[in-house]
């Protein structure tokens, strides 16, 4: 199943070009995360960060554009995990227009790394299972 | 005596008017604030923060803007010491276009606090020293 | 009447002290902004600068900080109108964490423009008697 | 031969876990881009943009994060050419801590765009020449 964030295109959002400046895609994209962690992972980013000392920092992303955002768009990034290994998880964003129409794709792959080692670690398995609901069925 | 700091407006500084997003007018601030202290206060704001243990949080500021920046001007940032007291200074920012026209003009009062025990403290003499070189001549 | 916005502060907010970059507070205030405009002034900000060509751009902003906001918190940003002449307006915003403590007082004073002629302009009566609802009642 | 652009990383480029947040190195190669474009290319980027009405949006980008980049440390854009078809070209960044631990790869896709018809152009002859300096060698 699919997570839904909304955004709306601010103002500040577009560059020279008058078009969402490119890598402000990401951070809606992070936002959109925020907003899965808190709804579906039972906890806040912040709080897996400080509380359970567990980050997720990025080690590769990809991103396809093929359609401008603009200001006063209305953004609706679909999030799903793409695929889950061991120690890391791969996210798959969609960013949409109005809901109409694909303007970007994005890959993001996250590692899981224990904050009092910094090591690379485990996803913890109650996050396993929250996170395998937003798997992409295969097929 | 002034301190002056170049900054070139980039594609992503500007909004959707095509002018220099106007809290971005605080960022140049600040980068012309950490050139400011690597080479005038002896030290980078980061040794000052890790080291010393003296952060220097923003209690107060105030910006008038009177002509627009755009893509590609080069920004000239121009630094002061308006007031200097026991615990707070008070910087007097003018950003020029191309040494030109004045475009905003900012004042930003920092106090100056221990970071080991969060409380206000003194500014140690030996930056006294160092930034009463930069007070704006009275009179 | 003072209108409420609510604004979640985010991983990529803060600063290396961990709290927000204080230009980020007037980013709020212009995402507060925007959401006024939709939702008490009749019509999007985009809609006012491409179909009315009416501008606000911004002549004077005073802020005081005495709290730190936090990655975390979630930040109601509470909007007033301060002062209405006839070619520029004084909103008034308060920034509060939890809606417990006040963190920033931001005020900013924005002129009416002519987007054809790019001079400055009376605030059109339909929108001047919208932002009079908003007006902090006097004495 | 590659192109060296350097970027302090600054109090305001980090994020909660206090590293470069991950979408400033996109802003990192977009400002070593810029300079690229003045020194390399005979003209700045607003030039082409404005004058020539020739843009270069950005099409497909890929990360590898594999170091953390700090506030306080000099980070050193390295950019090439990958490819260079007739109407795109991809760029290779590398950016590197104080020129030792290489931290970011980037690879980003940009397509020649004719900003009077937004249709897909073909890479002017000047430029391409110009571009073809910067190419990897084969082998």
């Amino acid at each position: 199943m699919s997570f839904l964030h909304r955004i709306p295109v601010r103002f500040d959002d577009v560059d020279y070009a008058r078009i969402l400046y490119y890598p402000r895609a990401f951070t809606f994209c992070q936002h959109a995360f925020e907003a899965f962690c808190e709804a579906e992972l039972g906890a806040p980013l912040r709080s897996l960060i400080d509380e359970r000392r567990l980050g997720f920092p990025i080690v590769h992303t990809e991103a396809d554009y093929s359609a401008p955002l603009q200001y006063g768009d209305e953004c609706q990034v679909q999030l799903e995990v793409e695929r889950l290994s061991e120690r890391s998880v791969t996210f798959r964003y969609q960013l949409w227009r109005q809901g109409m129409t694909l303007c970007v794709r994005v890959k993001i792959v996250q590692a899981a790394v224990d904050l009092t080692t910094f090591k690379a670690c485990l996803i913890p398995d109650d996050l396993r299972a929250r996170l395998e609901r937003h798997l992409i069925a295969a097929g």
